[in-house]
């Protein structure tokens, strides 16, 4: 590994954007408007886990996927607010599973506040979002993001029951994934191009596309997770391997090890062995495990782009595919760092 | 204590109406049917927190405040299913909190399959719950949920981090269960009333009645905790104590204790001591607690039925009332029992 540090990868998605910077700015005062709703003892709570730091890639599938004449309609905004909340909720309650510390390098709130007003504080989120997306004419909004909620908790049910068990296969891995990750991408840009008056046709497209670039973007954090350096990525890495969680990179370390060492890595998962992971890091040099993921990664986004192939004239449709060169660039950033 | 055990208190509020039979009957076969909406990997599980023999006290606050001539509408059925299921998703994460092992005479879902699938389990009923909710023609159901919901947390948040602290207040007390659960009785009879077609005045004083009604429930349910018989009531009992959480018998019995005894109680709530719990039973006999906060119990009662008198030609309010009666009678049940 280099000893120069790497360029600070380009961690706000929608910044990225210049023409998103004045739909961004309605999004944070929307989200700042939202503390207010809440119970004045928990407002301060409330105020520190909404906070506006966050790479907003949800909300720039919303405003993307709608986009029409740099326009910032108060509609997109309330939507993206609406599925961020959804997201940092998931993220509080995310955080006490992982026992993670650390997030975006501030304290979590299961730290800050205790694993049980956590649990709490992540359910008072969930249903401000859902009371936020209940403002709209139509149920519309409610309905599709309290589906896609229950989906992205049976993605969390589904992969916290799995930890520690090693007969999961790929096929399970990308269940998981595209319920835990890609549905909130998929439903931001349905819910963006539906209000927006696309076409059902274009509408789906943007589903699809939402959905793969979901299930590329989890793998980039799976990656993340065995090759990012933690002072910069502002979380804890190599929470995988340690908590039995078995992801692509692992899946690809597997199939290149002896029998031998296939068996002691398994180990490591169920628990029977602590985690080496010095040792994994090496191995994971040693073949390629980077590049093998990436390729995967890479076909992800390539079906992305296929479904906004027929859609040339959508300016979102246009705008949406220049989120696949944003993550991209964040693979090409992660991979300097390791070479 | 008498050495015979009481008879059964009439632990099913909604069945305890012979006219509400059909009602519960379709109910319970809603719930059942919303099973079927969970991913397959989780419909288990799903399937074991949607159990059916709980008190359904909401549901039937939902089928009364909209009754009319013993009509079973669909509308009053989902409704009903959607306050229930959002109740038995905020019992999957009170047991977490509360470290309950036994719950209606079984294991919780957090003994059952761990307290980080317990989260996430209840995620997902409420996520389900507010899908049920979108599916009415406007957001009415959508947004009172919503807005329910996010209250019943923060009353739960705010008691948990208020849990081993005597500091509090009464007025504390109070503020804890209008929000964790007089709001959900409210809500259920805000909606039966409004999805019946009852006049605003109407529907203002079913909701204030079913507010009332949550508070002297909240106050029962309290006196439980002390006087209750764990195997009869079927979950764990003594716990405020052991937790440090200051309710009304604790309120009630510090009034009386000396300034000696009271400094040692206080000991307990915040754990600088364990807790006396035979003492402190003894205590409350000595000191009729129980008579002292039925007192406070049924001055919410009066206040419940004064909202609805000016209704006495609504045969909802009249059947709104007999639910007064009915927690009077589970008053008594516990009054015997302990003298």
């Amino acid at each position: 590994m280099s000893l120069v540090p790497p360029p600070s990868p380009p961690l706000d998605f929608a910044s990225v954007f210049a023409g998103l910077a004045p739909h961004v700015s309605a999004l944070d005062e929307c989200l700042r408007d939202q503390i207010q709703a809440f119970e004045p003892e928990i407002r301060e709570m409330a105020g520190y886990c909404i906070d506006t730091s966050g790479k907003r890639i949800r909300p720039a599938l919303v405003f993307l996927s709608g986009w029409k004449d740099e326009e910032v309609t108060p509609d997109l905004v309330k939507v993206a607010a609406v599925v961020e909340l959804v997201h940092l909720a998931t993220l509080v309650h995310d955080d006490i599973m992982d026992e993670a510390d650390i997030r975006r390098g501030r304290d979590t709130a299961t730290r800050r506040f205790g694993p049980e007003a956590a649990v709490l504080l992540g359910d008072a989120l969930f249903a401000h979002s859902l009371h936020l997306a209940a403002q709209f004419p139509t149920t519309l909004v409610c309905s599709a993001v309290a589906e896609s909620t229950r989906r992205v908790c049976s993605g969390e049910i589904i992969q916290t029951l799995r930890r520690g068990t090693t007969t999961i296969t790929r096929d399970d891995y990308y269940r998981v994934i595209d319920l835990k990750t890609a549905e909130l991408f998929r439903v931001s840009c349905y819910l963006g191009s539906s209000l927006a008056g696309g076409s059902s046709d274009f509408v789906d497209a943007a589903a699809n596309f939402g959905r793969q670039l979901g299930i590329a973007y989890q793998i980039y954090d799976d990656l993340v997770d065995f090759f990012g350096e933690e002072a910069k990525i502002g979380k804890t890495l190599g929470t995988d391997l340690d908590s039995g969680k078995l992801t692509l990179p692992l899946f690809e370390l597997a199939d290149c090890l002896s029998e031998e060492e296939r068996k002691s890595l398994l180990k490591e998962i169920t628990g029977e062995r602590p985690a080496n992971k010095p040792l994994r890091l090496r191995q994971m040099q040693t073949w390629p495990i980077f590049d093998r993921v990436n390729l995967v990664l890479e076909s992800h986004l390539k079906e992305a782009a296929a479904f906004l192939s027929p859609f040339s004239v959508e300016p979102a449709a246009e705008r949406l595919k220049t989120l696949l060169e944003v993550l991209r660039s964040q693979v090409a950033v992660l991979k300097i760092a390791n070479s």
